[in-house]
């Protein structure tokens, strides 16, 4: 199996709902690293996983919708706790949305068997979603 | 797969037995980077894998016992060989027994698949234990 | 020169007022990493700069004060861009402050010449300040 | 399972043919941060999964073969894009030989169950190539 | 003194001339990660020693001029060894040229004291470059 | 000012002595990430600080007389606290003699201005030393 991944960043606020949480209940924020690991079975032609601009451009647009945000306003993650791990399921979502669109190529989106994304939010914690793309 | 991961370190000392070990039969040491990956399959209703503050203690609580230690003199690895590799194993047995415990909250052990422990030596040289934890 | 440094970081919510700082005026956030290095011409007769243990739990102490915070809401920092060099500087003073009240041990404060704190925002930017201690 | 990883780097130039590479089709380099990690079920009698001293020595080997060359000029991949990707998959196919020629050991082989190699080219790019070793 | 800094990289082919360069004097390649430090004694009214996206923008521009290029057919660099250190001081020189034209803003180039060029060029070796900018 | 880096590591065991070291004046040990900043007014003919191979080289010899040992049973360090800050200056005493020597080649100690060690002992904590070499 190989695997491409890139990586960028994201800089947000936000705050959380639940006692668990104790003084994160308060609004602060994080700077999140985020690398997406894109995964396919054998290259293609090219001797690619996948076009590596076209995989940074779409994590920078995915990331350009969260960055600089306040969380708790992004009207779709309303009512939701913003947590790193939840985060990097919904940064896969909106890739996974993006790559079945066509982003990273034609055709690129049946050939890619899964993906993980990482959001490292510290330098003692990170978090991440994989799953599959097929 | 949701995974969080939380980091911590030691300095310990040690030796090893067997020609295999060269120069590391002498009593020398290590810093180990340590991290623990816990991994399960939906988020919790808080939007958790879990609560990161207790894993970070858990891990805490675990490494405390061998910091500032000769690995050489602790009873229950008396007759080892504490190699990077073995010392994942160990301390994934450590933390897994601690979680069963209930150190990660009532009713979250049940709720983990796997964990895997990385243990970082040096900058060329790193290992790791992956287990099931159900 | 000797130099003993030691890390922690936080996790902060805060906005800024100038047409200079584009997306970044909107309230956003920050993991900082925090790297604090004390400068001594000699070292003391124990071998050391000044107690390590000593240095990471001011560190903490003076980190504490604004982790988890908006800073925006921060009383003294009120009418500030907290910028990453201004921050820098911030926590420069703080620590200052508490190591010239003792914090690091009785005497240790006259012996160090200068001090460095250094603010990790994210993978391609990070701001510091520097200053003599006496 | 267990993991031993080591990691070592190589400096090389190499071009791309095709219009996806963009810039990239000019001649440039690039330095290659490699690791490669060995997985095996069950520690050996000495507490090991391998020989790190012989694994960092195998991968050296196999690095020097690819050290300061331009790869275009390399007969066994010519008419190849030596991407990331592919060079991840073939300093696998290369150690997966040395390998299997006992360079880990005698014996040691056949008890690795299996390899991931990965290639870390820039701070935002990285591939891997993983495969049974039996 | 309050340093800003603003890290990138480029990715160059080249050789070098001379039996002390051993092995490097073939066609070889590397991976340079590129940090600016920015110096400057006291803040500007909005908090800033500059502007961090200029910085990052005008570092950029002078990275793209060599970025994805054999060095060895660069005019202005013709009959040089592009050793990592030249390098470092090479791209000083650029970004002094650009600050002194005014891309960080009308006016900031005369308030920055001086400025650090970093090259990391493997997981063993830098270099850096650094000078007055006044 | 042009600057060269070379790194590498060792591991070793040490006890300290004083109630200031808390749980360290148990035997444990460290992994020490290493160093070495070499500082040059101007470039040589071939476009060095110096040969960074001979750097390597030298830096090596002198982490081997240190590595894999019990620092507390070094006959030249016996009665000394082995701490990160002491043991950056006995590795700049070190690197320090045999430049002099002529390990960085003929000539080029005169030319050298200074010299930094820094140990990286984990992931919080680090120390260096820095003088002058000429």
């Amino acid at each position: 199996m190989y695997v491409v991944a890139v990586s960028d960043h994201i800089m947000i606020a936000h705050s959380f709902t639940g006692e668990i949480f104790g003084p994160a209940q308060a609004l602060h924020g994080a700077t999140y690293g985020v690398e997406v690991e894109l995964r396919r079975q054998e290259l293609d032609a090219a001797g690619l996983v996948c076009d590596i601009g076209l995989a940074l451009a779409t994590l920078h647009e995915v990331l350009s919708e969260l960055n600089y945000r306040n969380l708790d306003e992004v009207p779709e993650l309303r009512g939701r706790n913003t947590t790193t791990e939840f985060m990097a399921g919904e940064i896969f979502r909106r890739m996974q949305a993006r790559i079945g669109a066509g982003a990273l190529g034609p055709g690129t989106a049946s050939t890619l068997a899964s993906m993980r994304v990482v959001l490292r939010e510290s330098p003692v914690a990170w978090a991440s979603y994989e799953g599959a793309l097929r």
